[in-house]
């Protein structure tokens, strides 16, 4: 692998920043919205059910899942809840996208060796605005030659991605924390991925069987990919 | 201009296809549920505020428009509003998210008579994963060498893509109905600039003042640009 890479692209949320507990977080505290109606546990299954629902309509991001609470309020209580439960749902909407950017260990120092070397290339689910403004915040902005705001990580929106950066899958490498949107579709383009495993993650993008191929190297954290390329 | 010109980007929404109808319409929707509460135009004048508020955070696009009525309707009900006014307005989204796409006069063949002969983008604002939908379903794929889904189009925005595209100002011209977001940015870059008025335009997209600059030309429809590039 160490000869062929030319390009190497960063999922971001969980990646490169904390996101992932962000959510959780909201989730938590929308499931204690729902608690005079619903167990947490149901009430978080009814979530996710929606928004596996719209998720062909509302795609990836954070006014998505706030629309699908609100939805998911609605509907389990039976239009009884009082209207207060909503206003408290799009604060919490409103505070996600105020979050700040907390850089995931060794993030800073690990671009700063691959840059020059490589191209490097942030590319990454969610909404267009508010992962340009996660980007902003991060400082990371400068390093990357190119930045892919994509509707979606699968085969088709990869190969996008490939033709419009002018690179062979054979010199291609994504480092990020989902298997499932991270490693299988890049595998697939016989392009190499890097799995950097995070301690936590949304139950859709979990992926419970082992992968293993010649194209695929598990990290530790993002600093080891250091010794894979030098 | 029409020796100088390389690559032709088009606007989508009311440019190429049928889109700020579908908003006064569902605009008319959200005022006829407040009607107990409001008269219409102070509904719609309390939607405009929302929407504006909210606009750093949310960007454009129908998520942050739905979840700006949510937010109105909790706001000038004093909380009272039944929560099936919400429901009903999720309803609105959902169908929003899936209008159909009505392209207007002369697209198609204007597309066709350029193909080949300039560099066309798309470059539009608004939902990642909606736009991509309008495109697909337009029909009009195929004619793009790039596609661009922008959060802004302010001058950086348009910088940022005359970079992507290595393209130099003077070899590019923006065609579309927005003279705040198709024209304005694009005169101070030095590039050129064809506007194209549709008969309603939102709010927020209004520029009263008029406009004369030597790189902009005014189109009664979007065929007239042939005439100004042949």
């Amino acid at each position: 692998m160490r000869n062929k890479i030319k390009t190497i692209a960063f999922d971001a949320d969980d990646t490169l920043w904390v996101n992932e507990l962000y959510f959780k977080e909201a989730e938590g505290r929308f499931c204690a919205l729902l608690e005079d109606y619903l167990p947490p546990q149901s009430a978080y299954q009814e979530l996710f059910n929606t928004e596996m629902k719209n998720l062909p309509l509302y795609g990836y991001g954070i006014k998505g899942v706030i629309l699908c609470m609100i939805e998911t309020i609605t509907r389990v209580t039976n239009g009884t809840a009082q209207l207060q439960l909503i206003n408290q749902t799009l604060e919490m909407g409103h505070e996600l996208l105020q979050k700040p950017i907390e850089l995931l260990p060794g993030v800073k120092e690990t671009l700063e060796q691959l840059y020059g070397k490589y191209q490097l290339v942030m590319a990454t689910k969610g909404d267009l605005l508010d992962q340009e403004r996660k980007l902003k915040l991060s400082g990371l902005q400068d390093y990357f030659h190119h930045i892919e705001i994509m509707s979606n990580k699968q085969v088709a929106n990869y190969q996008r991605l490939l033709k419009q950066l002018d690179c062979s899958p054979q010199n291609f490498l994504m480092l990020g924390n989902s298997v499932k949107s991270d490693v299988l579709p890049v595998l697939a383009l016989e392009a190499f991925a890097g799995h950097i495993p995070y301690h936590t993650t949304w139950m859709h993008e979990q992926h419970h069987d082992k992968v293993e191929h010649p194209n695929l190297i598990t990290l530790g954290n993002i600093a080891d990919i250091i010794n894979h390329l030098d």
